[in-house]
């Protein structure tokens, strides 16, 4: 059982039911959610020791977080409690073409607020065989950083696999101070996976004229820009999921990648959306997966893109799919037949 | 703070749980709405003094109806308290070829058997800029008729601009007894709002042969009953908005008017139904804000379009969005896209 | 007012809630449900007097099944009491590309080890019109085959018509003892029902190349068998419904049929699904209404297709409509506009 | 099968949820009820064929009363369908100190205003065993009092047992004619329940100095009145049940009798309220019950007080409890252990 | 229509549902509470124009806030918008001997942080009558001092009467500066509410040997320490409710007061808990409405005490109860029998 | 970190809602319940690895059945994975006198037909310090006999301490059966748990004229039996949980024990209960968790009596609470002053 350990803000998401309002909500759905905790899950799903490591104030809110990821199956061993309080978002689902809106409430977070000694990545990485973050977490401020820094110099040390999802989040920091931070950390990473918004802001690759926020694909712009970021910093791989947003209830999904010889595109999903959060986390490890387990880089690409596509089907951030239902997919299997 | 007036019947509204019918509901929703309701909370949302006059029973049923009220902004000073009961609307929300249920128990209200001079017109339109009623009030009763033409009186007495929204009810009138009686009230009116079947049923004027059950679009017989209907009321503007209904799941929704030059026609939006009941009366909404605003004829009709086409994503028969909301998807982004 | 019999198990249905997957199931909606006791419930609803007759153990939950049976209307006197326990099936609602799942524990069921004894069918079948059954109930087991052997026989002997919804299901058995069972069964039945799957699998016809589960249609194909199998066993009528699944929420449904001179292909409907379970029962129920009403074959196959599409609208398993919400539909109007 | 009939109203029941008030409700809880329909659940439980005999609006909310009350087993066969509406009453569950509150909105009801020929009693009565009917159905008006006449006059042309409950309602009429009516219809009745201000109010017998407000008992007014009731109206058993209300949350519980030569009184039960509604209703089915069985009269009061004791224990006002539970208790087991 | 104004902090409640704890919860129920907005709803169901001041942040979430307190009818209309965040409390329902729990993150809340110079106190007196405030609100910190000490200053200049429910919160000050700040606080209140528990944290009156956890009474320490601090800061009443917790689900509630001549014990209530939070805030409703309406002291202290009895039978924090309702418990009602 | 062990059936438990009979049942809550396993969560709270063995069908039910188990912080790894179904136990709540029902529906489950091959024994106990198991294994039949056979023989190989809970379950043997298998069994045993009732059942002690059922204690009784039950079989100690049931609603409860020496009775604690199943579970881990812990054998009966009182107010099978809050109740808090 291979370990894998991925480091990041686990937060309380507060959802509105099915399509309300917040000014509707009479009760608000109980998730717990954040970028690497995603990842960890779908990463035990496959069978991997997921060890998550966060930390979470020493109460019962911080205990339902643990209780939370304990039960999809987390190695919680090196959550560290303290800290005055976990961060919250909170959600409500659009439909059509009203948007999802997401609410943050996660300034000093007990995460946010951590220092990198409290934290033995010694012991975090033992027999560890990749390292997994994204750009959301040294987002989260100066102490972050170091601790994330800390984190990429423990797993270099031991020769880990470091992948990073750029993840670019602009409630949290200004496109100049994400790319003087990110660039630094990008010496310590060898899989790179974000879209072109993420790489342009975060990394400062433009790949020229897409509208994302008008959904178009610019697929010649991403292959440009990924030879770019490759050539750079050195990443073995960069890859990206590709959302085409008809609308909050319609999406079109794919994932397209360049290793230094081929520039790949998957296979497209049309999805009806149940709960899009979480998708491009699952992608992440779909990537890993393939890769951990040998895969050939397009079936490892194809893999990602098809268990990410399932994850739109799925309430929750979390990508609860097993290894067989992405497989039946990848076979092309879209019917929707009841299984008996 | 311009103050807005609307005149009109409040119900409870008993829906059932998404997409149960009537004989599985174990539990039912509670929503308060009515037409003249409904574009008052949309005025409220939009900055308004909104001021919505009814009669309510004096009992808690009647009081959760003025709290729902209140909670969304609306002014309930001037709501009489009294009466026998509050009326009642089922719903059964449909689902693709299945339509949508509405059983109405709405006799005997405390609205529909109030006198005119239970409300004092005089002081309700103190200061105010516009009145807003539709068809469905008269269709009440003769006590109610004639309070809506206390009603005109007095708003035209102060020379306050007026609105209609003919929505003829089948089941409260016929067609020769709503003529008659909505003739004589179109007298009193400045903008006057309703689909063809409106026209028809309650003013007489009919387009010609396009089937409105098969939601097909005969803007030519539009453009000639709008015309014969301003030379004959009078009206500054005729207004309508155009529901192609594909099945109870999925509608094109948008908008077209006559303002004495020119024959607009909104742009068209492919949505899929949260609660479409309540998007006729967030339209009218939308026309008395651009109006109100000064804004152009052109950008009146495209905001109402849009505000109203949002009101589908929404539960209840209010439009909760915000003026920034409707902005956002006049501006063209329908990509739903998680705003953070 | 007929009498329909049908004869079958009855399970409790547990479903998780909207979307959810079974491991985030906190609560389970409760359904009782069977293919032939989801034909009659439509038939009750169709105004005959439908008799069902199952075993179900003497403890609450056979009582609530009984007490579900008779809200809808069905006879419940012959249901037989006693036995172990009730069948379960855990159904989970997929979405998009991810499929419905359903685990069943129905094995030790009180229906699947009754004895042909516990039945009186002489008296079950005291003035019976029709007697329907799947091809479920023989593959309970040996039991079940000598109780519904038991009814055909006691049904003939009273000279009413016999249907069979064919159904196959490979948890329970083989095809090798489903066609020898089935075949046996066949010389008592007057109408067939059945898709091409089934009819390969419980009777041994294969149409050729068509690939049920990539849901293209070889209606040539189905026409061949039809004819074969109308020849070998004698049929008035072989029919199908026909479902083309495009993913796990959208569906296109039609139905087939050949009377010995004319192959029928009914209307189409493409549907935004809420629960597809009992599609193919409630087709079933249409048929025999069609049959028993002395409608046309060609009205009767298209009563049952728009009657089984609307199922596909209402949450369970059980065919909530109405026969004039039937023919509304027949009449064309699938615009779902409210109905006031 | 023993065959009695009831006659009444029934009404939809919109609770809101566990002690919630009505301006907290954003959903109510269906149930239908009314105090002929909640006897006649309990003689189906019985093992009766309760037949229960109202009128119900021709529409969907007319048909869940008719599948909610086909649920428990009531023969509904004899239910008349027309009118204008069903009655409602809005239900908020008290709590300690604070009291449960009805709101009553049933007036125009499709019962209240249908006629006696609506009914075909000579078929109703064939066959039946007894004839239970409450104050509450002649209270509906001048009609009502008409078919409740006619039904009395069938039913002792039959010669069958009729009892009353004569349950005052001070929303529907006054003491004074209450009384008028009453007093003429008593000629037809057998057995006569009601407490001690329902026989002031219905009647005109006052015990003296009790205060039913606050719950104190007076036996020995009780015994007065039964004796002078007997005499003057010829009932064969004069019969209450007693409640002591120390608060919402919290009764005490028991019934008192007459029969001509001994004045009864049952055991006592504390009772922690769940849903008090109906109560007194499922009292009289098991007096009924006691008395069609034979029992002799003390066990037929003792049957009474066990049974609606532990209708203080469901939630609703039907009585879902066997034969076998009431005779548990009656064997004095209290301890609420749980049964495995 | 008298005006009262309560100036505080408003937090966003999420509460388990009934009886779970935290780690078991799915979902939340949102409920907008705090101190003086709970006094403030009380108020505004007593008829005054209820003026509540805070500052909420600018989101959906802050809107909630502001919606749910214009639907029990609170003038919001000096609630300023802006900060970062809203405070939240998690809230954990206990049962018998399992304590209720509540789990604060309040910090850095919008109104916590805002300035004096935010809150334009001389509008906000104009014509008011009262002024209610609570110790928690200078217990958010310095700024929140200042905003205090400006709405006393304003107050008092307009001679309007002040009234302080002490409040000591020790997650939010120690006792040192809590009386270091509320004896500065103390010159410009009238009317002093508090137990003492807060006496002795909040002003440093220790009344003796009482073991306030042990839930007894110590009455004549009342009397002293309410007699001092009416001496010290003369005060013109000091006033207690007085909790007696038998445990978590079971209490007994009273009141005393000192007016400088009479020490008064109000009657006592014995209570079944369905939600205690708010007890205390509605009692200092009841004082301020028995004292604005010229009510005798006793009357007042009676009111105050059925009034917040009634409190702890009610989901919430808000007090929703009539005058009407507290006036029939006053009159010696506690029977809980149906009010139809 | 201590390793206790703990072996038996979990099984879904599907509860009604609050107060619910099964037949009013829409939906039914999800539980995942067995003796074995809610020590096994207690003893996690406490802070041990606590390792739970049993055998899950390999589908998503099982699944969830593991989940649901890691969230509370059990050790799953040594479940084995196989085997047809899970077992279910249907559970009605009861209220006052009406008690509450379990149905069951275990036959054929994957533990009951277990092979003891199918665990590794000597793995399992690797490192462990403790062995529980109830008289419900053995109950399942014999392979689950020979599989508790050769846990105990394993467990008793390494020196583990092995605690039973004696639980007789007449559903599943006869007394007979259960005291030769059972007597059988105790050689291995050093810590028995048991009431009088399992005494007499499950090994043949009986302590006299007590009537369990009727709730009164005979505490000579059990002394007397205890003794005769070390004496007979070498206990350390012997203890058993008292309950005194007044109803469904309040019981009270206590403990007793012998350790050769003294007998004890624990204080006595009055219960308003939310959910009582588990209760005798919890006091089991009480017992365990006191013994490991080196506390004295009067501060480890008072520990589980206090811990599995708490239970009683918590939803569900599992006592979640911590050792501090079995602390507080011990320190003589049951006010239930909120916690904040």
């Amino acid at each position: 059982m291979k370990k894998v350990v991925t480091l990041g803000e686990i937060m309380l998401r507060l959802s509105t039911l099915r399509f309300e309002r917040f000014v509707q909500a009479e009760k608000l759905a109980v998730i717990f959610s954040g970028g690497e905790a995603n990842t960890a899950v779908s990463l035990a799903n496959y069978g991997y020791d997921s060890c998550y490591v966060t930390k979470l104030p020493k109460n019962e809110i911080g205990q339902a977080a643990v209780n939370n990821l304990r039960k999809f199956g987390i190695n919680t061993d090196h959550i560290v409690r303290g800290g005055d309080r976990i961060g919250i978002y909170y959600f409500e689902t659009g439909a059509s073409m009203r948007p999802s809106k997401v609410i943050y409430d996660r300034a000093h977070s007990a995460i946010a607020e951590a220092e990198p000694d409290d934290f033995d990545f010694d012991k975090i990485f033992q027999d560890a065989s990749w390292f997994h973050f994204s750009g959301i977490t040294p987002a989260l401020g100066n102490k972050a950083i170091r601790t994330v820094e800390a984190a990429l110099k423990a797993a270099k040390a031991k020769n880990i696999t470091v992948s990073v999802d750029l993840n670019y989040r602009k409630n949290l920091w200004t496109p100049a101070k994400a790319q003087k931070v990110m660039t630094e950390l990008m010496q310590y990473v060898d899989v790179c996976i974000g879209n072109e918004e993420d790489a342009h802001l975060s990394l400062g690759f433009k790949p020229g004229g897409t509208d994302v926020a008008a959904g178009e694909l610019d697929l010649l712009g991403y292959k440009r820009i990924f030879k770019e970021m490759k050539d750079k910093f050195g990443f073995q791989y960069v890859i990206s999921s590709l959302r085409e947003s008809y609308s909050a209830s319609d999406n079109r999904w794919s994932a397209c990648a360049w290793d230094g010889k081929e520039f790949l595109h998957s296979r497209q999903y049309d999805i009806r959306i149940v709960d899009r959060v979480g998708g491009g986390d699952s992608f992440a490890a779909g990537v890993i997966y393939g890769l951990l387990e040998g895969k050939s880089f397009r079936d490892t690409l194809e893999f990602a893109a098809a268990a990410s596509a399932l994850k739109h089907t799925i309430h929750g951030d979390f990508n609860l799919v097993s290894i067989a239902e992405v497989e039946n997919l990848l076979k092309g299997d879209v019917s929707g037949r009841i299984q008996r």
